[in-house]
């Protein structure tokens, strides 16, 4: 393994499995039923042909951008991740010192492990912050309250999981059973990754919610959180409750999981700063359409009216400046900076996003754009035929 | 294996495998020539993509429906399989047991190895029963009366085998051969498998058709079975015998097998009370398309005239809902009964049952649909393109 | 291996590959340059839907048909192969018994093995002659009337071999070098096949072109061989020299290795009784099209004024009614019949016979056609969509 | 391995991955991020279909042609590779020759291992010369002056580079870092190829780059180099600078690494000789389309104006054949001539430009086609439908 260095996110997933206690590792990497909306995440990218450009003057080429009002120094967010902070000691800390180096948003999760204060007094940027809708919304409105105060102006309030959607692998690993033969599971991949136990598990504690520790007692616990999770989390939110959080957060408010043009629609006039495009890393519903695939929808959509973000499947810095050819303003990236982390530490996180900022640089300096605002449906190219029977055609 | 639970068909498929002996597994597994069918049945579901919808109240779910006039916790039917006796002891009772847990009909396979007055004294919900047609009508008749007294009233009539298709796993086995050769392979087999050999082989006979036991004396010997099939198959059945079966049966009457739009509408116009779209699993004709392609034909052809129900290759809560948006009121399942029976006994299928109605509800839930009769076209996504090549053109 | 029985074409296939000689079995299953072709060959016949229909009264299928004036129990020929002699003992000899034992023609090939007087001692019903076009006409007249003189009555002039094509295995295997390194290899190859080795060369021989043995000694040579192909075939061959064949052979004339509309319209204009749509097998021109894509335009120019038939890929009796529903007469296979006679003698190919007529048959029983000549068009499935993405839009 | 002799690029590659230690090896392999457009640039030719004709007088089948107004055998040229001279001893010198042998161009890279006169003594043909544009403009001066006293009339302008491409296997192997760990990386790979180590590296020195050695000192030493690179390339390089060039040399300007209509346009109108359709063999930006799929755009836009080559996946003489059809006029290989060089030395490159060339004939004598400038259009084969599902629809 060490006989390489690790340059892509592929290659620090390869390195975090190797790290992580397998329950952890699929917990992290799958997504739901067959996960074919995982794979057509990150496989559908690829089929946005680019345009090779020549002969401009491509010596200053510029990645800054604005995104919620934000300057960033790319235009790539860090996606909440829940339990991120298992995959390695205080994960969710040394995320967002890694994203403040890099000059880009760190976006926190409602059910993180490190609590928004532990997170904000290590960095000077302001993270994002995510947030689930919980049937008690008092501890909504104090929870909000929390973030604040800590300094975050930015929500996000994510709208694609009013259930966690069935994913088999969590199932497979015990995650869902109780009683003896799941704990004994458990305790044999845990064994087997001693590295882990000892750097995350027993010194970086406490593993629990620290957003929500009052409640849910003890991360370690996965089926007491999902029991929690199911007993809490609230399908009964509407568009009517968008309102009573527009009243209650006084910041930009951003609507995770949007993944169809009426409901772009819909966000837009219940007074939503932002969307991100999102079928929750492939994780909710299996067999809804990839990011790449639905963007150009939701763009023709709202484009013109709300900021886009994306996400699912962006894997590089090309897949970066595909997305913002199609419209998006800018993308969140969720897996990968989870997998640098657990395989890489902060340094493994820091290498991956300087790699991402390279290579959207180099995509802009191939393409012959100079600045973030200029990448459009110019540099797509229409003029290739991807079905091979059908070259001989178009001449 | 035993290091994770299973959770999906195919973790059963997994463990039915490692249980069954091999010609067994096989015969249960394969399709017809090349199984291209098979695999087409399998995969081409996953093409069907769904729209995730957002912030709708979903917090009333309700999977209940109603086929062939009788209510079921959910719309799916366990599909008749020939033999399934021989995949666990009495495999029909414990699916049928399985099945009025679930709250489903289970459907008895006229070549099943439980008598049906067995299976119906086993369980109060009244079991579907599967009829082929055989030359000797005197037989039908009593074999129609001996169902309807054992309290069977929906009647299955399957009219895509006047001959069993060319399964070539089955002869490879020699399962279409006799002779010294043959005996030994099958043996060696089954020595392999002393596991199943003591359970269902000498614990759970007799191992004869149930319903036949008077004329074919041993299922164990499966060449003198596919010998009286293919002598008393009849291959002379034509609409015309639908009228003289519509006359004999009082209960409700399912045509099974039809795949063809001119095909529905004959079944139709005789009088038949629904029709079950099936290409017999892949195992009949090779090169015919999946029920997800002939679905849509069918529907348009005779979708307000008539029950719908569909088969082959559904094998997640996903592929239920997909079936469902496309028009089918309800689907059977066959192999992943039979598997979960075979690899996880009664229990796993319990498991299984329960997993796909839990999944089908979160597929609800997450397209913001609360009734079974409402999910439909619209849930179907028209607006994602999965041809790589032209994400950029919608724009 | 011998733990399971030989059902189709691929297990004896496998079987062939375990008794060869290894450049041997590469000369036979190997194609030109990429091979590209020859998968296409294999794997475009499944593309061809068929209709699933049922309640016909289907219990008198017959297979018999019509070729080339001939009747046939199936419309089914042995394609010509050089060489066939050394795939088992006097291959021909035993190829053509098979064939008569099946009713269906055997075509000699030009540089087959057995010279056409042994293969017709030994058979009653006439073989087809294969002719390629060599320099020397008077050679030409003196074959053709041996063939005549023999019992032939179908010439089978094959026009799609100006020149070998560039079969990259063989040249791997150093059938194409001489000197003591290539010797070395084939030897090696050779003692590794003791059996064959026995079987074939000491006790089958003589192994020599026999129609052509006063002029290439020794067949075992396949050096020598080859430099007398590139000396001797007649790449100046045009269309003008059918008029002379037509005018020296009384008997049928097929033209073989026509694969474009406007060669086709040329075939029927001088005079040919009939077209063999092909591409060799895929093993001349590598990135030409299949036979299967190629029929479709070959019938809609020509199907109505000569007979057609196509080869190449076929390898089950699903496929061969494919090509029937496509517009073809008949079918030729060719490498099957040469894996099972070295897979498995002369009773292999026996078995391999009427395992493809029992397919074909049940094609026919199952979409409700009781003779070969009503299959075609109306058998084709044209509703069903094989992209998955686009099954929704059917409805 | 011993035990075939090799036949296409494809068995020189794999021999190649056996000589070279294995950074050399993937340098020489490799592409940008994912390597989709390598990929589609190795399999994107295989869709271009062609019409086998038949009976058409092939005798005298001719490949000579005529390439930026220089006589070549076939319409092949030698692609500049960076570095080449490290793949064997002395590499551009040994490619020369065979290139002269094989009656076709070589080009030499800017940086090169061997400098131009080393290379134009040892053979009589004039090198193409091609150059990147570096910041010091007098230094381009020196060079051109250089090139042009050696000999070398054609200038192969390289304009897709204005900065090297983000070669992940490079990063992987340390090529791009410094310090102990990545010198320890490449001194074991180095170990583990001790006949590369003897023949290339102690014998075949000195291995820097010949046209460059007083400004790079020491090509060994990857990370200087790729230093110098990022220091001395040009990225403001516009059209405008052209014409400067246009001025400096008096033969022939190619312009390569032009991807798209719009700017084969520009070339045109600035006054270049003929472009070089080319994505830089997938090295630069991934995503881009491959050179078969741009092609006929290109031709479409300029092709009756300019003279036009293709690179990018040419791997065999039917791929030169279909990039002839579209309308190049010839093409140039990369990889292969590296391949063959580093697996086979120069005997194993002139085995590998002969086949290419015997293929290209057999590929013209297949289609019916006698000499270079009558391919065409007509040779492609527009009725062919690689779509399975569809190709019931044709008839
Ligand atoms: C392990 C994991 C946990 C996640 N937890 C949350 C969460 O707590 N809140 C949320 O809005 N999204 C969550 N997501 C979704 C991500 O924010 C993001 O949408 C997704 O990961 C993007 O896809 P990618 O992983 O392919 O980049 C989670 C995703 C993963 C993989
Ligand atoms: C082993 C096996 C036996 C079957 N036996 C019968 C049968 O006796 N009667 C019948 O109508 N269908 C029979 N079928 C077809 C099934 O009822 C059903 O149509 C098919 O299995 C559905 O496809 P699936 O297995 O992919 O779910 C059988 C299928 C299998 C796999
Ligand atoms: C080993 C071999 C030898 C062949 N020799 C001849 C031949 O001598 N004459 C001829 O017309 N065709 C010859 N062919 C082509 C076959 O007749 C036939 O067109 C082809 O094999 C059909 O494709 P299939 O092998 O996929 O069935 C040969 C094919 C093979 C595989
Ligand atoms: C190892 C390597 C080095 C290369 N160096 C150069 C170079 O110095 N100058 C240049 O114009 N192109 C260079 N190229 C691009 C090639 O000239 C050519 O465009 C490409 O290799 C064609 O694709 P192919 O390798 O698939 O045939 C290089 C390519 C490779 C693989």
């Amino acid at each position: 393994m060490k006989l390489s260095y690790p340059a892509t996110a592929e290659d620090y997933r390869a390195r975090a499995r190797a790290r992580l206690p397998r329950f952890l590792f699929d917990y992290l990497d799958g997504g739901a039923t067959d996960e074919q909306t995982l794979r057509a995440n990150e496989t559908e990218w690829d089929g946005i042909k680019l345009r090779q450009r020549v002969l401009i003057d491509v010596d200053q080429v510029d990645t800054t951008s604005t995104l919620a009002g934000e300057t960033c120094d790319m235009p790539v967010v860090l996606a909440p991740l829940g339990l991120a902070g298992m995959m390695a000691r205080r994960g969710e800390v040394q995320a967002a010192r890694s994203a403040e180096a890099a000059g880009i948003p760190f976006t926190l999760s409602t059910v993180g492990i490190c609590p928004v204060e532990e997170v904000q007094t290590s960095v000077s940027r302001a993270a994002w912050f995510q947030l689930y809708m919980i049937r008690d919304r008092a501890r909504i409105e104090a929870l909000l309250d929390k973030a604040w105060a800590a300094g975050c102006r930015t929500l996000v309030f994510t709208v694609d999981l009013p259930q966690p959607g069935m994913r088999h692998r969590d199932f497979r690993n015990g995650l869902s059973s109780s009683g003896a033969r799941a704990k004994a599971l458990k305790a044999v991949q845990l064994l087997s990754r001693p590295g882990w136990l000892w750097d995350v598990a027993v010194r970086g504690g406490p593993l629990n919610f620290g957003n929500l520790s009052d409640v849910v007692p003890n991360a370690g616990d996965l089926d007491a959180f999902k029991s929690w999770i199911d007993a809490q989390f609230d399908p009964t939110v509407t568009w009517a409750d968008i309102e009573w959080l527009r009243r209650h957060w006084k910041g930009t408010l951003l609507l995770k999981g949007i993944l169809d043009g009426e409901d772009a629609r819909q966000a837009v006039s219940v007074g939503a700063d932002g969307i991100i495009v999102s079928n929750h890393g492939g994780r909710q519903l299996d067999g809804v359409a990839s990011g790449a695939s639905k963007l150009p929808e939701i763009v023709a959509a709202v484009g013109s009216e709300t900021e886009l973000l994306v996400d699912g499947g962006i894997r590089s810095g090309v897949d970066i400046f595909r997305a913002l050819a199609l419209g998006a303003r800018g993308v969140m990236i969720g897996r990968p900076w989870a997998w640098a982390l657990a395989g890489g530490g902060e340094a493994g996180l820091n290498n991956l996003l300087a790699s991402l900022q390279q290579e959207l640089r180099l995509a802009m300096t191939l393409t012959g754009v100079t600045r973030i605002a200029d990448i459009g449906t110019d540099q797509l190219d229409r003029n290739s035929n991807p079905e091979p029977g059908k070259l001989g055609e178009q001449q």
